[in-house]
């Protein structure tokens, strides 16, 4: 373990060019949603896989039909551990640059932190993984595990062509466990490790009533008007307990077991803060679960948007043609997407009858994923970060959903350690975005750590 | 009565000139809506204002706040009947030029009917009581009743002037009836007279949650999503009945005598053509109630609009921060609209409870009105009708508002004849608008006939 303290010490002595060229990245506008920055993804690929060839990597960068990937391997020890490192190099689009106090693509250093678009998301904190493999080649010349790393460029897009990515370089991404460090912590100063993320059904419901709006006045009354027939089956999705009424919609989903319900209220969560964040009256919800619980670990159901009729100023005397609303729910692990979004389908057309015609679009589907608790993958990184911070990490679920995970654990059999060191309040997809220098540098020391704590696991199954 | 004939006869004599200057007045584009019109505005008040002038009126063009109102008079017989005609020289836009067979403001004619905007609403209409008092005064040189015009340009914007000018000049329109041309026939050939038409109270709802649009993975589960609180709110103003659920909605409502549904019942309403026009997959409302019933005599609740999140292509998952609605009741006799304007407010912050925040506006408040069924002026409408087009009229309501109807009760204490000669499928607001010239002469010999039997009820009461 000689190598782990010089790796540390090494970190340390290169602070300021680790800044350096974390701001280098972040100076590059990799906006994947606007083709204007096709360029720009292009540079910031480039300009990774060379950083990581520097560190002893055989590097590729894979076009797709959209932004390329690099997949970068160092797979030395026959029989080792190999870990996947994922992250990805694209941000989000920087929004109303006038809310910024500083340019979004000049990244700025104040009150100890990086200000600037993928300052945190996903470049600053890919950067920290990056930075370990760099210790430890320059202190070792060789690394404690086998490492990979797949870095893409369509994360904040959906990761389109992904999928196909990983099934066409299913070998050459074989892996033991996946790393991706795209969480955050609990709080200041709390590391955690996200273990369970939801799963999603998402539907666009199309309510069609007369051939074109009507007169709500000459003909109100006599022919069912598409936008309350919507909102009569929005209401019925949920009772009054605030359960979603889809048959079978909690037939498979996972009770949460009374360790989990201590161990998450044994967290702290601050109600009020977290009520005044959002800004809304009150918290409400599921009957018979706290805040945190709802939040995480039990299924929701809301709707993202609601669309009919006259929108304008003043008054519009109309029933509108037809009325549609987008409903998106988040599932639980054991629950299965395709058959909730098919007794969706059924209870939608079973409320309309033959007052409307529905038509209903699909535009997600994606199950949940939950990593095993008790995995030597988990032990490893619980130790790495309580070195990293000082502090032991605490376990939580996010209520969001990333479709990599079950892909990972479909595709490679691997599962998923989620490490995030920037905060939750971060600003990820919004204007001053931020992660702290000294986050960044705990984060890069939790992963030197991670690399020799990988070492037992691998050895010992 | 040999002044009668001698009226029609010159009417028929003149009909090529009556269609020259109906297309002349077409052709002027009084788009009120549109403030590049404003002058043709001022073109058509004043047009109107000397073909008065000619037949013998007293004419003065009033400004207003927007377009001019003509008023002209002709009252040289003490103590007989004053009529009151009501009509608007405004039009709708054309809308899509291209769904025109011919140009809207280069009105033809073709199949029997003058096509162009305003060949009907209301510049045919209002011109077949021109007609009439210009027979009546090349025949007689004198108008057998006192006779007023009201001639306004915003009525196809909400008549947002007249309450103020009919206030300013009460007395220049004290009148025993009111005369208004501006609705239609019940069917091709079958005449008829409007009694009734329905109140409005018209009201947006926007519901506020939190501060910004939300994560609805992070975050959903845990606080009040505003779209799904608005559909609750929507849903629960009806019962599974159809009936409207707002406390006192119905305390007021004049039920349907039976004569009432007798009459309505032997009109011989043909479902299955209406719901074919309409393009609905059925035809629903309230229980108990026939089709007619409901579209006349009952009153409804619509939805014109919502408004919520995300109404893009795709999926964007988020919990909208707001979401509206406009929401319309149409009223019956009887019902107060300022009482449910109140007891909506009070539900609606009833179902938000603390959940959400409840903005409400009001864009529409207007009583139902009923013209009495057994008054002279009623029968005199009849008689005129009967003669005008060979046909007993039928008696109809109509489910639409117009203001003006309890304005003109309220202010000058006379009841409304609305008598319409267009088909009711005349297109008034949509491409291809017509008036058949034969349903226009017949309009125009109405009038004459009617200004004749107006003479009796004022001497009789």
């Amino acid at each position: 373990m000689h190598h782990v303290e010089q790796a540390v010490e090494y970190l340390h002595s290169r602070r300021q060019a680790l800044i350096d060229s974390w701001l280098e990245l972040v100076r590059v506008p990799s906006v994947s949603a606007q083709s204007e920055h096709a360029g720009d993804m292009v540079v910031a690929a480039h300009w990774l896989e060379q950083r990581l060839a520097r560190a002893g990597f055989d590097c590729q960068v894979y076009e797709t039909a959209g932004h390329p990937a690099v997949l970068a391997r160092r797979c030395e020890l026959p029989g080792a551990t190999t870990v996947l490192i994922y992250g990805h190099y694209d941000v989000q689009p920087p929004g109303d640059q006038g809310l910024w106090d500083s340019p979004p693509f000049e990244p700025t250093v104040r009150e100890g932190a990086v200000f600037g678009r993928g300052a945190a998301d996903d470049k600053g904190q890919l950067l920290t993984a990056v930075a370990a493999v760099e210790a430890w080649h320059a202190v070792a010349g060789a690394l404690p595990v086998n490492v990979k790393f797949l870095l893409e460029g369509e994360e904040e897009i959906g990761s389109l062509h992904l999928p196909a990515l990983i099934e066409a370089h299913q070998d050459d991404l074989a892996c033991d466990v996946v790393l991706i460090c795209d969480t955050a912590a609990f709080k200041p100063g709390v590391p955690a490790i996200t273990y369970g993320t939801k799963g999603l059904v998402y539907k666009e419901v199309t309510l069609i009533g007369p051939d074109r709006d009507l007169h709500s006045g000459s003909f109100g009354g006599t022919v069912a008007n598409p936008a309350n027939v919507l909102a009569e089956l929005i209401a019925s999705l949920k009772d009054a307990s605030g359960r979603v009424t889809i048959p079978g919609f909690y037939d498979d989903v996972q009770s949460l077991s009374d360790p989990e319900r201590k161990s998450l209220a044994a967290l702290g969560f601050d109600e009020v803060a977290y009520l005044a964040r959002l800004g809304s009256p009150a918290l409400t919800g599921e009957a018979g679960y706290t805040t945190l619980e709802r939040r995480w670990a039990r299924p929701t159901l809301d709707v993202n948007g609601l669309s009919a009729g006259y929108q304008g100023q003043g008054a519009s005397t109309i029933i509108p043609a037809r009325a549609s609303a987008k409903i998106s729910m988040r599932l639980v692990p054991q629950q299965d997407p395709e058959a909730v979004s098919a007794s969706f389908d059924r209870l939608v057309r079973q409320i309309c009858g033959d007052r409307v015609r529905a038509q209903i679009a699909e535009h997600g589907l994606c199950r949940a994923y939950m990593a095993p608790l008790d995995s030597p993958w988990m032990t490893a990184a619980r130790r790495a970060l309580a070195a990293g911070f000082g502090r032991e990490p605490v376990l939580i679920r996010e209520g969001g959903t990333l479709p990599i995970l079950p892909a990972f654990k479909e595709m490679l059999g691997a599962d998923c350690l989620l490490l995030g060191y920037c905060r939750p309040d971060c600003n990820a997809h919004g204007p001053n975005e931020f992660f702290h220098i000294e986050d960044f540098v705990a984060g890069a020391v939790t992963g030197v750590r991670l690399l020799a704590e990988l070492v037992g696991p691998a050895g010992s199954t």
